[in-house]
């Protein structure tokens, strides 16, 4: 129904192998790194050895677009054909920084290339196109739902030559990692602003700037996402030069829209991925394991239960491969209800799929030697990254229904 | 992310104007009739003035698929550029009818087509091509689980120069139409043949035979689904000759196998057609209905409802588009999985989304006043037709498991 | 965990006896003599005599509670008492009637009973206890939304010495059964008040008066409910004399309060009557069907489906049994919790159970063979009688957040 | 509907201002002990502080039946009145320690009280019974689904006075934590028994006897539980002497029948605790917290969250409440059916509405700022523990099945 470029069909082919050699033998290596790390937040050397080989084998920075190819060394892909690339990352979910896809610093370097200045990009782009340094991006906040982006509380106030922020964060990826060095930061600088969509700027914050509080690292059922990680960071009159600004001043709600619909949708991509590894774990152990004295496969409620995810997986990825070509063809603005349908949709049956394959694991499923409990874990996070899933609903609901009701009689 | 051809373009555009032209604007009109009616089995006189207006329009056995279009006045359509027609037709679940697309006898004038000899064709075919007659296709009985095929029990005994059939079926569709004049009768002629696929045989039974016994119409969820309605036949020594043999002796299986796949998909195709017809209705109904104070579709559990109508048909619509394509490109065989997935999956979701498009409505929503509660109904209904889902998905299950419980350990 | 009262028990032995002696030994003439009736909406003969024979077996009004049993000839059945014998009456739906427990003539006694005069009571109450003839509470209307019951439109006027009606009511259940003699009609009397609480009213209006017009019959999916029916009535100048006036003027609502709760929780007894049905039908029906080799009951997603409707059941029944206690001894307001627990939860899993039921059943269980069909009816009208769930959630909601809200810290 | 006994109600107030004054102010001291402990594993001071303080507030041993009321300082609780004080212990996770009722412990302690010999009692009884040592129940291995406990592989051999222990266990819990001193091992004493059920046995392992190997913890989702955690454990030649033999050879599964009935309900009472909190938590949520210019309270949606996470709990309980007065009057074996139907439906009940409060506090809903997510991991993996819910519902499907399946036809 659907061809991918012959680009994307090679890449994948490469990306294929490159998960064979590099990536999945290495699975327990970089487990057991991170289990013996004095600090789960620094670079994992396993990790530095494979961005190598990665770059050297051209896999590097697929997600950037085609209109933003003069960043990259290749001529771009399209969301559709960045798609099955990164459902193939998303099977070991720490490997997409292998190929410096990972998030959120493909959503900052997006920000960088399409707001930032040739001072920033020179500064903070660039080493991250070359994957030396990490980055964050700073909007949801513990205090208010951010849900609602004009809800951001943080203080951007002008003093002199400097911007002084003040306020909290937390969520915020990559923070507590050893080689982040700069936060991209949403606050408010014009509160008083009648249009509340130019209240909101957005700032770059190196991190080793004085008030940067990194108070102290958030979990998610029970996983600290090392090295990453996700952290509350307390801004405490922390001072950057003016030309930190992005864009200008109170455009910070502009960068905002303009970053999110590509993250969402990469998250699906990856989430795809998770679950089509969990199905076929899921199989090989049906095959494999025998109760009460025939294989689970033979079991008529195991047999059930694979086909049911086998037809969803089949379906999120449709959905998610159409969203892709909207946006291709007319820009986030133009794909806002299906990003919204893939965001609320794909997560959820993810979590179920996976939950389904755990179950046929037996109490083995829940643990650490298979990918599922972590994909679990990242396919509810995902229901509540960038504002929970009711709240996507609420304004697709509304768009669908202004779309149908003046309808005429005919169609009732 | 696909396209339809040209050819289906033009006719989208001009089925829907013919069902703003003549079908909802006689929704109420065909209600009365049927209401009305002596016999409910009887033609409408309305049906007979749409058809030939369809004629007329060229809307006329659309379903017919390239490779028979020998036997249509057009180029035949693929299953892919049917799909969306089949969605429109099925926004009025009586109107498959006007445009000689509905279900049983496009099923059966493909087995004509595809399996009958000229003489059969002749007799019987062009008939039922022009919409002249009627017909049923005699496989389900009530005392066996005919999901697996190869349990029919009803006997076809030669005698001299006649078959025998003596038997019980039910679920035969169009048997009480007036018009009906054709049956076409799955049997075991040869039960101890040692290959079980080939114990079966079809034959032409022309409904007037003597020994054929209507015996009474069956109702699902109160529906009798008149004029086509469901029937209980028995086959009481009924003797046809033995040219009404289809395609030879022991190649029912055979028959029933090519016939199943696309009768699955038509199914499907109507019935996303009845679920957006539903999330119309219901937008239609959040706007123009208030409870405490504010219009239902302010209040966010209604928003919520319409925005997971609309992933899930959208996902239901893609997921038949890639079935389509790929029976279109590797036919019946080589999109059993896919078959398999939208048999099970697509009347599941669509059952759920009208049962929310029903709740947003109120009571009224239950009642005929609207298409939605046949709709359910028929979404129910393809849950067991054709083999209940869990038979399906037993048979998925299995396939999926073979296909990923080898692969090496590399992708565990 | 409880234990009925010896009154309830013996009950309910005679009561199991009299639907093995003489309501399931009928179900199938009972079908005949609807299916054959001229009129649809006439009494059945066979109802008439087995309404004697239940009278002469003293199982008889039994809905009557303690407070109100001098109206009948026993001592009265607490709510807790009679859910196992309304349960029982469940297993086939147009049992009630013979036992005069059936719905809305039960709520509609308690209505006379409990705000009746003495004359009211002797024209109306005497010979629907006598099951002499029916009756209808007209509630909902269907150009406004009356789960909000201050929503009611229906216009009741002074005019000299009678009130004068004017109006639109729908799913007016009895209304064109034969015996149905009087309506307790809902209206607005006095729409200014500004308690809008006190501006309804409650009328009693004889079937026979001028200016009631039964509009037409309404279905739900596919059933008329005949001979009871749900109706549309029109009240078009409708004039009573002003001695037909229920409680008082301006006390509409307060009646309607204290009718709904028991209602609700009879439809919930008798759902959970045929929902158990459902399940004993299954278990036959694995044990008795065989596919692929083995019986039904040898299929592990069988044994599965059967546990969970098993256990389904169980909670549906605790839940039941715990808000009718709750009700007699805290009356209907000091049990609205557990009221609208009730009503939105076991209609919704009834549904689902007895899908699941039908599913094991093939296609024969969606047919009229077997209560399921229309059980599944029933339970899924019981979602939106007396109110979509959605609107008790909302309440229900608002409770249970307003009980907890404000506990302090150590509970959080 | 019920009542508990009045010893029970004085222990709920009381354990309830323990819970007040002691476990709920020291939650986030709890956090911290374990977050800053060199080994997790280790007992913590704040958990032997509370120890002593419940010891005496008489808050100690509750799980005690009267039947075994002889091993404690009172007189017994049945299951009935022991179910309201667990489900307050499992409001918060580690609490139940406090009152030396967790699990493993108890079980073990119901095991060495009912088939422990007076040695076997003192050396190991009495200390945990005081609360001094903690102890190891090994029942799953890794190579084979315990569910079925005839699979048990690890091998018990007797060579002279002693028996010798070969094979692999995990998710031991205890197995880790420093005070934990003894294992009770089910093993296989005679494999060739032709009698399946008398091939097992149960010995009694010091946890410091040469050969007992801690391979590594387990981890279920991201979490350890420690201090218990899950351990997987080799045995290889683990010798201990004859008299370490339970009950006798060849009784290992009738001991593991017999334990774990009340296992199963123990865990299912402190689930509806965190469910229970869980859904406190999110209406204090609700009320706090606004989006889009309204308190979440005032949200359609959120409203219908709370009211099904409510009917949820409610019927959770009363299930679990009536399989424990069924456990009360008739023992584990006269209660499989619903001890069967509450190990499988409360699990799943709780994960989910676990997951809807999750939900209503966004991102922060995950995280261990709450006991919510904990809570999650419990309920996912009590669908696991003691056998996946599908071996439990096949053998209740089954059950059920047989109970109604022959049935004669006035029932059905």
């Amino acid at each position: 129904m659907y061809s991918f470029s012959d680009t994307s069909l090679q890449l994948q082919d490469r990306l294929v192998r490159f998960m064979d050699d590099y990536i999945y033998p290495n699975e327990r290596a970089h487990a057991e790194q991170l289990d013996h790390a004095d600090n789960r937040f620094a670079p994992l050397p396993l990790i530095d050895q494979l961005k190598d080989k990665a770059k050297q084998a051209g896999l590097w920075n697929l997600f950037v677009t085609p209109e933003l190819s003069h960043f990259a060394d290749h001529p771009g892909l399209s969301h559709f054909d960045y798609a099955p690339l990164a459902e193939i990352m998303g099977r070991v979910l720490w490997s997409p920084e292998v190929f410096n896809c990972n998030a959120p610093d493909t959503g900052n370097m997006e920000v960088l290339m399409k707001y930032g200045n040739a001072d920033q990009q020179a500064t903070w782009l660039t080493p991250l196109l070359n994957g030396d340094i990490r980055s964050c991006y700073c909007m949801t906040e513990p205090d208010t739902a951010c849900s609602d982006a004009t809800n951001v509380q943080l203080q951007i106030r002008r003093d002199g030559d400097e911007w002084v922020l003040n306020g909290r964060k937390w969520f915020i990826t990559n923070a507590f990692h050893e080689r982040s060095k700069i936060l991209i930061v949403m606050g408010k600088s014009d509160p008083d602003n009648p249009n509340r969509h130019q209240q909101q700027s957005q700032v770059l914050v190196p991190k080793e700037t004085p008030g940067v509080e990194l108070v102290r690292p958030l979990s998610t059922l029970g996983y600290d996402d090392a090295p990453l990680g996700h952290a509350e960071v307390h801004f405490n009159n922390v001072r950057v030069p003016l030309g930190n600004m992005l864009l200008g001043e109170g455009r910070g709600f502009e960068i905002a829209q303009g970053r999110l619909g590509p993250g969402r949708i990469h998250h699906c991509m990856r989430l795809i991925g998770v679950a089509q590894r969990s199905l076929e774990l899921a199989c090989q152990r049906a095959e494999s394991r025998a109760t009460f004295g025939r294989p689970l496969s033979q079991h008529q409620s195991v047999r059930e239960d694979i086909a049911r995810c086998f037809s969803e997986i089949e379906m999120a990825r449709l959905l998610l491969l159409k969203t892709c070509r909207q946006m291709d063809q007319h820009g986030t603005q133009g794909a806002l209800d299906l990003i919204a349908a893939s965001k609320t949709t794909v997560p959820r049956l993810v979590q179920n799929i996976i939950d389904r394959c755990m179950q046929i694991h037996g109490a083995g499923g829940l643990t650490a030697d298979y990918c599922m409990a972590e994909g679990f874990n990242y396919a509810r996070w995902c229901r509540l990254a960038d504002g929970p899933d009711q709240v996507h609903e609420m304004t697709l609901g509304k768009t669908i229904i202004r779309r149908y009701a003046d309808q005429n009689g005919a169609a009732s």
